[in-house]
């Protein structure tokens, strides 16, 4: 037999869900997984560290290809696998605008991208000055680590970041932190989209992204009432990233839509995205076929939408006891048009455990029966 | 966490093609299966002879409910399960009937179900006058064991079975034989529907079935210019029988249409069904999905469309080399919204070794898009 031959480093949801589309297509798909018993445990076929070149090197001469649940395994690691000929899709030089918010904001600005005022900072007074010119407020990152909400700090002066601006504080997050004018936005978007090392580019239709508390609650495919112009100027900037980036698999490009409609780039993800979760049921071809076909190099799959509507309401966890397997009963019945997705995870307050998509021509009842659904499933015991 | 753990005994396609939707439902999905490197290897947490009871109750142990992905397990071995209190779906009561035709044909008798004229052959005597009664041609049937046309001639006299009806080769068969009327059909048509054992029960749209070679080779969904009364006919057809023989988990029931528009049963498979690939991506919920939410007694999911129409190609072996892998860049290329779906076999000509599904709202479109990618990746070196 001939094989296709998919590494996945690390085994999160994201590995997870690139399982299905690897067995329709007959990809053998393989995890390195962090510890047993993960999400993606059913095609995890080696445990350990993604940070020691050894165990990745090892991991590696099992597949043809190598890519990421996550963003988080070092550069140096990805180079060593790249000096050696393995074929590491997104490439290291994509993933280190990823990895370091302040590198992809340089990036970006050389690109002439649309996107927030930023600068970077080393000290307290030119934190004060930016916020100064920017109607006294700013969003604070750690250039490095950040997600769901972690490393972001909204300030209004340098005094609510005195712990990251220390001597230790600094060091500890690489020496510099990354500030942006805090956008008034009317909402925020993300514009999914795929590219191949040959470099076929292809775009789904741009959604509308709802967060709570800095993480992604609903997704809306595709953003509701999006003008000709947002579309086409969200594919385009997608496409710029893409390629300015040299990026390869899925792109997640999370936009602020502002009063003026201007569409500015908040956050880049170089892998399959919370936003993208609508396109297993909503798309042709979901972001997760997709991601494989992409990574292994073969043309790219139909992004058209399989219905008018798609809508994505997360499952975040309530307790350290509600999984929602003992509420699909109830939810099945009440809801037998929902697609429930959970992700094998124990149970945790606020932790992204599942997600549910119902696909329909009406977006009103979509949106009503995902989040009735999604309400009968994390209903505590 | 809890758990929902669904055991099924066979490794083949069918097994493999529910690991998807038990992924994306969290159910912890486990695999009797009869050797290593079976389709469902992923899946595979055993790997034994499932004609052995010792075997079977002990993989039953690690799991809420035994399904199947074949028809063969021998009665004996499920009732002494069932006996131990194990949940078995369907039951062995039902599976009696899918592993004998003659039973079936009795029960079905019994229920006034329409289906071609039968009898039960014990020597050429009796197959002769019911070939004369019947226009000179009938179909001799083994009762036990037949499939995908192994197990069934076309007869126009006794001399055409000599070998089955000789002594030693009755005893091979198990003592008698199955004659049914040659049914002057205009098409095939299957019926797939689910029941779990609470007794909810819900029908897919009737699909067209094209058989070459005794073997499926397409399946059109709806099936092209039903009548009401005919897709009506066809789901009380299913309910009855599923009802009546106390069918759990998926059904299909496979009948002639005939020019006067009579629906004829021709055979039934308690399981998922090759009829129902097309319900992978043309349903919104799948004959997989649906399979592990009835054997479970889960509510079932909606089976409307996803579009108004889905044709289903399979994909079968052309030669010992050909495992359609080389030609995926072409078919991707060529035909960005075909699914292609392959089941990890190795190649050998005239086997089942994948299927590819196009949904889209023009009939002709979908069947031409989903010809031409069988087309291009069955094609020899």
């Amino acid at each position: 037999m001939s094989e296709l031959r998919v590494g996945v480093i690390g085994g999160g949801q994201l590995a997870r869900m690139m399982t299905p589309p690897a067995i329709n297509l007959g990809i053998t798909l393989k995890v390195l997984a962090e510890a047993e018993g993960s999400s993606a445990a059913l095609a995890t076929t080696l445990v350990g560290d993604y940070n020691q070149v050894e165990v990745v090197a090892e991991f590696a001469k099992t597949v043809d290809v190598i890519t990421f649940d996550h963003e988080h395994v070092p550069l140096a690691v990805l180079e060593a696998l790249e000096a050696n000929g393995v074929s590491v899709q997104p490439p290291s030089r994509a993933l280190a605008f990823a990895q370091n918010k302040l590198r992809m904001r340089e990036r970006l600005s050389q690109l002439n991208l649309p996107m927030p005022d930023w600068a970077e900072i080393h000290d307290a007074d030119s934190l004060d000055s930016f916020i100064e010119a920017h109607g006294g407020v700013a969003i604070l990152k750690t250039p490095i680590g950040g997600y769901d909400g972690k490393g972001v700090r909204v300030v209004s002066s340098s005094a609510d970041a005195a712990d990251w601006l220390s001597a230790e504080g600094l060091t500890k997050v690489g020496g510099h932190l990354l500030v942006e004018e805090k956008v008034a936005f009317v909402r925020e978007l993300a514009q999914l989209s795929a590219r191949n090392p040959s470099g076929e580019f292809l775009a789904w239709p741009l959604v509308q992204t709802v967060q709570a508390n800095g993480v992604c609650s609903e997704v809306l495919a595709p953003a509701p009432n999006a003008s000709e112009g947002t579309l086409e100027q969200a594919a385009v900037i997608a496409q710029a990233v893409s390629e300015g980036l040299g990026v390869t698999g899925v792109l997640a490009v999370e936009m602020f839509e502002t009063a003026d409609g201007r569409l500015l780039i908040n956050e880049l993800a170089m892998r399959p995205h919370n936003s993208g979760h609508f396109s297993i049921e909503g798309s042709v071809t979901s972001q997760f076929e997709q991601h494989l076909r992409a990574v292994l190099d073969l043309p790219l799959g139909s992004t058209l939408p399989t219905n008018a509507h798609a809508v994505m309401v997360n499952l975040l966890g309530v307790d350290d006891q509600n999984d929602f397997l003992p509420h699909y009963a109830q939810a099945q019945s009440a809801h037998p048009e929902v697609k429930i997705h959970t992700y094998g995870k124990g149970a945790r307050a606020g932790r992204k455990m599942g997600h549910v998509t119902v696909v329909s021509g009406n977006a009103e009842w979509a949106l009503e029966e995902a989040r009735q659904a999604a309400k009968v499933l994390t209903q505590q015991a």
